[in-house]
């Protein structure tokens, strides 16, 4: 255990207190002297995930440092779409049986992606239960607390009909649908981790379905950090279980339908090919999987090349997903055209 | 999952924002108007953790609206201990199979340790692993986020000698040790949930193993708010895996020790039981159980008996354990005498 506590310092922002060996970790909410926020009416903002039966394919895999970025973009991309700012993280990791190696993977995983977060991992709890889970299984959670000022507060009530819906590519299949996954990829497909797939330039099957979720904290911080006055961004959506229509629609006034254009964004490549080795219906995938677009920001159609520049500079690719409408409330949210 | 919303709400304080279905959970971290606590320097304290194989007891029993006060008890206790008021809590469950009365059963537990502690529910996940966990089967865990003022931070470093250590009864074995008393119970008592036991009142086994972990927040916080200027407590340990003597030798500083008489109370029929049915050691009694005491309060010696007479008053009994003693930092820094 001796190597975690160097993992935990590595994310660690100089708001941590307390002692190694505590009974609960301390995060100092606002900053000291010069870098003061002041805070008025802060929100703490609270999520928790797991990574699901991705974890499945790890182990079978046998590569366990990938599994902990996925778990922190799971809870860390949700609390985004409040506006907030992501502040300190706790893991939860149960196994079959004491093994350091493994849980050493498995955290350098997790302080990656909070690294990568500008998060800091507090602390987190090793749970060894033989009984529960089979020799090699593990599972793990995530929890995630974040601030964000009232009335910087980002819900969608902002939201106006002409906003336009920019879309954040993802990195690939995200952590959802894994069942779905495992199924076409090693039953229907017959294939094992070690094969390559030549239309996804000869990369293993492992490298494809162990791609780690995108981190959306920096380009996230970046674009609200430029507009501390005006409320630009009326609304974030993280795309996961239920794909871009029901996430999407979660943050969608009632009086109000975004069109979200298809041939706005090209399918990556992996999601045409699990859908073409299982047979998978499209509206199955549309369901399932993200199918590209990792995020969802709905601004404010007079800053969204802006934004969409900002957010290129940080390295991901942005698409111009379609417009707000007026709508009746029997509507659906969210129409792909 | 229509059922589980009712249960957060029962829980929640006006403090608790947002909507079900968003993202993210939102606390205002201060209550507005006239309760409004003006935290000058506020620290955010966070814990998890789960209950272990307390859980295959409910399994085995099919016992399941009391493991949630255990899970939330394991975090919330912790928390306590560096002088905290809980906040908010959540929630992971991972399950085999979708089993909508079981969930319900859990989430009921959850929700009345949050209640005992008023502490908010304010999210939670569930996940449903068929290839990780067995019909039936299932894990917890827990995540708990609380508030104190920096300069009321209580973590050890105020203690001195002549300060009083107040044991506070635990609820019997809370929630470590289950191995153990699960090998010596079951397997080499060869009992079954449903046996009764003569010594114990003729309680059931299921009823004995299964109490849950006692919650402390409503003592702690009576005894907190009274001083809110003195520094009167001086340290707090939650007794859990690892005993009196480790738990409490967390928050003691180098140059002190605390001397524990043994005759300050009476170790309860439980771990009497468990000790004979297993022919367990005394001294790995000691490293694995509370043996009574749940939570211990170094105190001014001045104000013990104020301070026992507040937590009688909330119907918890308590133990003057002994004292702090000057020491050098190579002794150990808890004596059992």
């Amino acid at each position: 255990m001796a190597r975690i506590p160097a993992h935990l310092r590595r994310t660690q922002c100089p708001r941590v207190a307390g002692r190694e060996g505590s009974f609960a970790a301390l995060f100092q909410l606002d900053l000291p002297g010069l870098f003061r926020r002041g805070y008025e009416d802060p929100y703490l903002v609270s999520c928790t995930d797991g990574v699901g039966t991705k974890l499945k394919v790890a182990t079978l895999a046998g590569i366990h440092d990938t599994v902990g970025i996925d778990l922190v973009a799971m809870s860390i991309n949700d609390a985004l779409c409040t506006g907030a700012e992501p502040l300190f993280f706790l893991d939860y990791v149960a196994m079959g049986r004491d093994d350091p190696p493994l849980l050493e993977s498995i955290v350098r995983g997790i302080a990656n992606g909070c690294v990568e977060s500008d998060c800091s991992l507090v602390g987190g709890e090793t749970a060894i239960l033989p009984d529960m889970y089979q020799e090699g299984d593990y599972d793990l959670a995530g929890f995630c607390v974040g601030v964000v000022e009232r009335k910087r507060l980002i819900d969608g009530s902002h939201m106006e009909a002409g906003d336009v819906a920019i879309g954040l590519a993802s990195s690939g299949l995200h952590s959802n649908g894994y069942s779905l996954v495992r199924k076409v990829v090693f039953e229907m497909g017959g294939l094992a981790c070690t094969d390559t797939v030549a239309e996804l330039d000869n990369r293993s099957v492992a490298d494809i379905l162990l791609t780690p979720t995108r981190l959306y904290a920096r380009p996230l911080r970046r674009v609200l950090s430029r507009y501390r006055v005006k409320q630009v961004v009326h609304a974030i959506s993280h795309i996961t279980g239920g794909g871009i229509a029901e996430n999407l629609g979660r943050v969608v006034p009632d009086h109000l339908q975004v069109e979200i254009r298809r041939d706005a964004w090209e399918v990556p490549g992996v999601f045409r090919w699990v859908q073409r080795l299982g047979s998978v219906e499209q509206k199955e995938m549309d369901r399932v999987f993200n199918m590209g677009i990792g995020m969802v920001l709905v601004v404010s159609q007079h800053f969204a090349a802006s934004i969409r520049s900002q957010i290129a500079d940080c390295g991901i690719e942005t698409f111009d997903l379609g417009v707000v409408k007026p709508s009746a409330p029997s509507d659906e949210r969210v129409v792909l055209v």
